[in-house]
């Protein structure tokens, strides 16, 4: 027997009716939702993302404003770019790609973003806002989570896959997504461990979850470090969410190929959370330029 | 055999000197560090927290300033007085306790401490600065995490507690003390479980860690809801932060004589943790105080 595989095309597939016709209704009042990215250099992953959004964005009839600075831009630079979108009104979202160049200061660019443009969630008001968050209920239209953590309980939600009163473990604990993919499996009344790289017996904490969610990261060891069979459990879904690139392609921190031998379900190898995470910042876009100015 | 008692007065005694000759120090610079703490009504926890900070700031040198408003103030009244504080340059630290009366917003009371002087960790640029952090490295002077979940890494240091690469477990998920608690445990290298009252195996997860936070509280069953020997296992260290009030006192999650026969080191049911936090208060206002203005 071989594990569902929990493709994401189908969910943005899904999705983009409704952002459509949400557009449309923008439209009659005269708002054309805006998205402007800013990316410093010329990163094979920046420029994949960037084009993904702009195919959707075309076809959800989204503006798409790509503001490209040089690789060689410093915090001076890249701050004042997101300073002049943050105050050019036609535009409601700001996603700033990182990481960004190693002479910039990360926190000091970001920190220009004005919370409600924060369609990524990447300021402190917005991380703020997901931190002390109690449950979903919670969370009011002015709250944009990561897209990717928000990627993966759209997928657990399409395939009806329970989250309240699961055990979920969360590999990796960066913020940009172990933590904040947490928080949410958290306010979605999961039981939650985070473990990582300092963990003693990560297996023995994954064999026992029901939902894994896969971010670490694998920089050192590659591809010959990914999560194999032995790491998993009969009944399990497993999110691979991890983007690592060698010389021969991209691949996640999970062998899928050994693990689906094992589990109930889990993302492909490619074609999983990419398209859903891209439709959730759509989302997120619309949703700022329908709010009360 | 019984547990060793983990008692926090002898860490609060051990780290009052230091204390003491930093505020010496300022005092030659001439600065008066000074907390300035601010209640609304006088709710028997709040009167017995402020008595426990007038008592030590006096012992160490450190001005005490208490605001004392109506327990039928306003959020704008509440708002007005932090405000007034926050431009006081004689003020170096603001704590307001919590939970404020039903009609004030708590964020909005909170939003107006400035983050140099919010030495509890309360606003949005304190969370943040906490959810963010890598390790305990990261953590710069200008850090501020809330009080009773730094005491409860202080406790563990203190009875030299190994933290990193070992499974904690923390029960409950406030934004007060469950969160911070659990990023501060996973910010020293811990493998970190949070679980809450909709998590089904509590006991289950609690007795495979090697350390367990209990900060749940226990608002509705009261005492025959605490925690007993099922949920824990030898060698196991227990902190228990809860503080429960009932008709005949004080009280915690832990049944702590039943579990005091299981564990091998367990908080007492009362003298833990409550000096600790309060001297971690005092020297979070002494670093506030020695900031370059």
């Amino acid at each position: 027997m071989t594990a569902k595989l929990l493709t994401g095309k189908n969910i943005a597939d899904n999705m983009a009716p409704a952002l459509s016709s949400r557009v449309e209704s923008l439209a009659s009042e005269g708002v054309s939702p805006c998205l402007a990215v800013v990316r410093a250099g010329e990163r094979p992953d920046d420029v994949a993302y960037e084009n993904a959004i702009a195919k959707r964005a075309a076809g959800l009839g989204v503006v798409l404003r790509r503001e490209a600075l040089d690789a060689g831009s410093d915090t001076v630079r890249v701050a004042d770019a997101v300073r002049s979108l943050s105050a050019d009104g036609g535009v409601h979202g700001i996603l700033v790609f990182r990481p960004l160049p190693a002479r910039v200061s990360e926190a000091a660019a970001l920190s220009v973003i004005p919370p409600a443009k924060d369609v990524d969630g990447v300021t402190d008001a917005q991380m703020a806002g997901l931190y002390a968050m109690r449950n979903y209920a919670d969370a009011g239209a002015s709250l944009f989570f990561p897209c990717t953590a928000e990627a993966v309980i759209r997928v657990l939600d399409h395939y009806g896959i329970a989250i309240s009163g699961r055990r979920a473990v969360v590999v990796g604990r960066s913020a940009v997504i172990g933590k904040p993919a947490a928080h949410l499996l958290l306010a979605r009344d999961a039981a939650v461990t985070v473990c990582h790289s300092k963990t003693r017996d990560t297996a023995e904490l994954t064999r026992e979850a029901d939902i894994v969610v896969c971010a670490a990261g694998l920089a050192s060891g590659g591809r010959k470090d990914r999560l194999g069979a032995e790491y998993f459990a009969p009944g399990q879904t497993v999110i691979d969410v991890a983007v690592n690139v060698d010389e021969d392609g991209v691949y996640g921190d999970v062998d899928t190929d050994a693990v689906k031998g094992v589990v109930a379900n889990i993302t492909p190898a490619s074609g999983g959370l990419g398209a859903v995470t891209t439709l959730v910042l759509m989302e997120h876009v619309i949703r700022a330029a329908g709010a009360p100015a």
